[in-house]
C-alpha cells in the first residue's frame, strides 16, 4: 500500500531529497535502468519531489509497465533487446547528461530509506524479530541498522534458488549467484552488497531460504485469509514464518514486511 | 481485511455470542440462507463461537463458494433452483429443529455488531463525516447508532440503481425496488429495513447515488493506486467521493469504510 507499489519508494524518496538538499540534484534528474519496483519508485519520487527521472527499459518491456512508469511524468526510453542494453544506454545518459544514476539497492541513502519502514513498526509496537525478503539487501541494510541497540532480532529470507546473501555468508563474501526462483522479478539480484554482507554478519541477524512453492503459497493465503495481494517478493518473509523456515518461540512477537504488492492479481485463486 | 473477507463477520458474531450469552443459542445452531457475504459470515462467527451454522444454497451456487463456507465448517444445503428455495429450505429448517435463523441485516443484533467498526474507527481518530454504502441498511443502522451525540455526519451510499434507502426516503418508508447494479451482489437487498430507515432521517444523515461506472472506477483505482482489492458494493462509499457524489468541505476529515473483498481479483486490470 506504499506509493509506487512497493517499499522502495522510501529509499528513492531519501534518495533524491539528500541530493536535492546538498545541491547535487540540480534540473539535471536521476536516471535508472529498471521496469521493476525500484524504477516505479523512481519515477514515483522524481514526481513527488518535483525532480526529473529517466527511465530505461529495454524495448521489449511490457506497455503496461511503460504506460504506469509514464504515469508518473518520467522520460521512458526503450533501449535494446535485454535489460544489460538499457542499464548501458542509461550510463552512458548519466555521463553525457549528468544526471544522477540510482542504483536500485547498493547505496546507503537508498537501504536508510527502506529502513524507515522498520523504524516505524518498531515505534508503533513491542517487537522481538522482524522479518524481511532479500534481493541486494537494501531493504535488508535498512532494518539492521533499524533496531541496532535495541535487542530485536532480524530475519533474512531469500528464494531457496536466488540466494545472493546466504551464499556470501557461506562463501565468506559476496558473490555472483544462480537467479532461478517465482520471487526472481522483484528478488533476483545475482549478488548483495557488500554492505548488505557486513550488517548481516551481526549476532542478532539469520538468513534462511524458502521454497519456491511455500513462496506460492504465502502469497495465495494472505489473499484467501486476509484479502491482502501481494507479489510473490512480498510473499517471501511470510513464507518462512508458514513453512517453519523460522519458527518462534511461544510469544515471540513476529513482524512479517509485505513488502510489495507490484503484481498481476488475476493469478489469484478466488 | 476483516474475518471472512467482510464487515458482516462482526454482525454474525455479536448475534452469536447475544444468543449463546442468554441461552437461546443451545446446540440447534443458526441457520441462514446465503451464499454471499452474510453466509460466510455466519459460518466463520459459527465456528468461531464454536457453535453450528447451516447454510442454505441453490443448487446452482458456485462450487468456490461452497468450498468457502465448508471451510468454515458449515453445513452446506443445495436446495432447489433458485434463492428463494433455498430461503424457503431454511425456514422449514429453522421450524424443524430449532436453529436461529439469521437475517442478512434487518436485526438490532447484525446492525450493532456491524456499527464497532464505525465506533472502532471514531475512537481511532478525530473524524467529521463517514462514508458508507447501503444494502439492506445493517451497516448504516449501526453507524448512525455509533456516532449518536457526537456531531458527525454519516453518508449512506447507494448505486443508482439499487436504491432501497434512497427510495425509502423520498417516498415516506420501506419500499421494494428494482435492483439492477454491479453491485447487486453485495448491496442488492430490494427493500431497505424499517430500522435503517427511520435512523436515516436524522438530521446528521445524507442519502447519496452513484453510477455502476463510478464504482468499477472506484474499484480500479483503489488498486492501481494503494494496492488494495475490494468488491464493487466494497467500492461504492468510495464511489461517492471520487465521483462527486459527496464534496467535503476543506479540511473535513472524511473516513470511507471498505465494507468487503469476496471478489475475484482477476477482474482487476493491472
Amino acid at each position: 500500500m506504499q506509493h509506487s507499489g512497493s517499499f522502495k519508494a522510501r529509499g528513492a524518496a531519501n534518495l533524491a531529497v539528500a541530493h536535492i538538499e546538498d545541491g547535487t540534484m540540480a534540473d539535471r534528474g536521476v536516471v535508472i535502468a529498471s521496469g521493476g519496483n525500484a524504477g516505479l519508485a523512481c519515477a514515483w519520487a522524481a514526481q513527488a519531489t518535483g525532480t526529473r527521472a529517466a527511465v530505461f527499459l529495454p524495448q521489449t518491456a511490457p506497455a503496461f509497465k511503460v504506460a504506469k512508469l509514464r504515469s508518473y511524468g518520467a522520460d521512458v526510453q526503450l533501449v535494446g533487446r535485454e535489460y544489460a542494453d538499457a542499464l548501458d544506454a542509461s550510463i552512458q545518459y548519466a555521463n553525457r547528461t549528468g544526471a544522477l544514476l540510482s542504483h536500485a539497492y547498493d547505496n546507503p541513502l537508498i537501504a536508510a530509506g527502506a529502513g524507515t519502514l522498520t523504524a516505524e513498526i518498531i515505534a508503533a509496537q513491542p517487537v522481538d524479530t522482524v522479518i524481511v525478503a532479500v534481493g541486494g539487501g537494501g531493504l535488508l541494510s535498512g532494518t539492521i541498522a533499524a533496531v541496532e541497540g535495541s535487542g530485536i532480532r532480524v530475519v533474512a529470507v531469500e528464494p531457496e534458488r536466488c540466494r545472493a546473501l546466504n551464499a556470501a555468508l557461506e562463501a565468506g563474501g559476496p558473490l555472483d549467484v544462480a537467479v532461478d526462483s517465482i520471487a526472481a522479478a522483484s528478488l533476483g539480484a545475482r549478488r548483495c552488497s557488500q554492505m548488505a554482507y557486513e550488517l548481516a554478519l551481526r549476532p542478532e541477524v539469520a538468513s534462511v531460504l524458502v521454497s519456491d512453492r511455500a513462496i506460492a503459497s504465502a502469497r495465495q493465503t494472505l489473499w484467501g485469509s486476509r484479502r491482502l495481494v501481494v507479489e510473490l517478493g512480498g510473499a517471501t518473509a511470510l513464507a518462512a514464518l508458514l513453512s517453519g523456515a523460522y519458527s518462534p518461540a511461544p510469544r515471540e512477537r513476529v513482524v512479517v514486511v509485505l513488502c510489495g504488492a507490484n503484481t498481476d492479481p488475476g493469478s489469484l485463486v478466488s
